[in-house]
């Protein structure tokens, strides 16, 4: 089943206009035509079928029909990742959107080269990833910040599991079978690593739990799946069976 | 410190050709000259410092100086990876390689679109991974076997982890941490997900255990990365602190 994402309002009997690329997909790749069946959500109706019921040159119209799956909530996790060149950056989104992140922070440190990226590009890139995932929603994608300001903002109530490939932390599995599900966050640093004082800082922060992942040297993107992976595993949805 | 995989002998006072693309990186990308410093590895003798001493417009020599780190081995685990798309098999060898997998076996079924791959190209980004990541072996990468024949030749001691999308198996981290360290494979299927009596077929080799990966659709890639995780976390090399 083709699942889009539609933004507009699901309900019994909507119209729903296909965005052009949408449409491209639908019509050209897929070859769709009048009354081919599409699956929407939007994040926040849950998922409907949904019908073309118009075509033309400039796009598509879809017909929602009836509730497929009610709208469901993932857990409250966060990714902070710093910038990396695009093609890693662009891995790590989609990732982060199969691997449940419902946010992802963008973050500047000393030793990130960039300071600006193209969120509407990584946006398009969580879209498509959720669509093919099978989840309910879109993560967010949250442009840079500087790591010391978020640090200085950082909520009391979110803890952070901080991969710290410098250090003496725990085995990461350790960590995290020890601690309690709730409302969590994961920091990855830049390929370079973090400077001794921006590591100081996260480690000061009172929520932090560093962790280790293993002897190798990681690539961030890597690092950054394998942190959601151990997360999801101890604390989030892959603890039940389906 | 720049680290290359060089095959031959290594030793104190052994000269070694670099490749011609080694001596392009040393000295055109890396600007190293005479004396300049290196790490070498070949899987057999550990990590060697070495310095660059001869340098010619078709190549560069290095000379062995002394021991850094003895050879170790990682666990003895084989990733099983049925063929996908370039782009994304050359993400699992180079995500394997860090992940510590000591072996890649490419693999056929009845949804996989290719039967052939270049096993040249992905050693070579093996070896780069390698060279990176600070292993001191480079995974094998072998050619490409069809599912029922591997699966009919399993040998009663290598124990597998099956990561069955389509199924009942209970989430992988409470099936890893349940077993026991040891001689193991992972096997990831291709996008379309195994036929039902190759899925019948992996769950009868008795040496095979199923888990499950959460609730959403997984890429290839991000199953094989998530899987390795978790396999390292619960099994392998992950469990020690640094």
């Amino acid at each position: 089943m083709i699942r889009l994402f539609a933004p507009d309002n699901l309900e019994a009997g909507a119209i729903v206009a296909a965005a052009p690329e949408q449409a491209h997909y639908l019509t050209r790749v897929m070859r769709l035509g009048l009354g081919g069946a599409v699956a929407l959500f939007n994040g926040r109706d849950g998922e409907w079928s949904a019908r073309i019921s118009g075509v033309s040159r400039r796009g598509a119209t879809l017909t929602v029909e009836g509730l497929v799956r009610p709208q469901t909530v993932g857990p409250d996790l966060d990714l902070l990742v710093a910038l990396v060149k695009r093609a890693r950056l662009e891995t790590i989104i989609e990732k982060a959107t199969e691997l449940g992140a419902r946010r992802v922070r963008l973050i500047t440190t000393r030793r990130t080269n960039a300071d600006h990226t193209n969120v509407a590009r990584l946006t398009a890139i969580a879209v498509e990833a959720a669509e093919q995932t099978g989840r309910l929603d879109v993560p967010e994608i949250v442009a840079p910040e500087k790591l010391e300001s978020v640090l200085a903002a950082w909520p009391v109530d979110r803890r952070l599991m901080f991969c710290d490939e410098a250090g003496d932390a725990s085995p990461a599995l350790t960590v995290m079978t020890g601690a309690a599900p709730g409302v969590w966050a994961i920091l990855i640093g830049p390929e370079g690593g973090f400077a001794p004082e921006e590591r100081a800082a996260v480690r000061a922060v009172p929520a932090s739990l560093a962790v280790n992942l293993g002897p190798n040297i990681l690539r961030a993107d890597t690092a950054a799946i394998a942190a959601l992976t151990l997360w999801q595993a101890a604390l989030g949805d892959w603890r039940h069976a389906p």
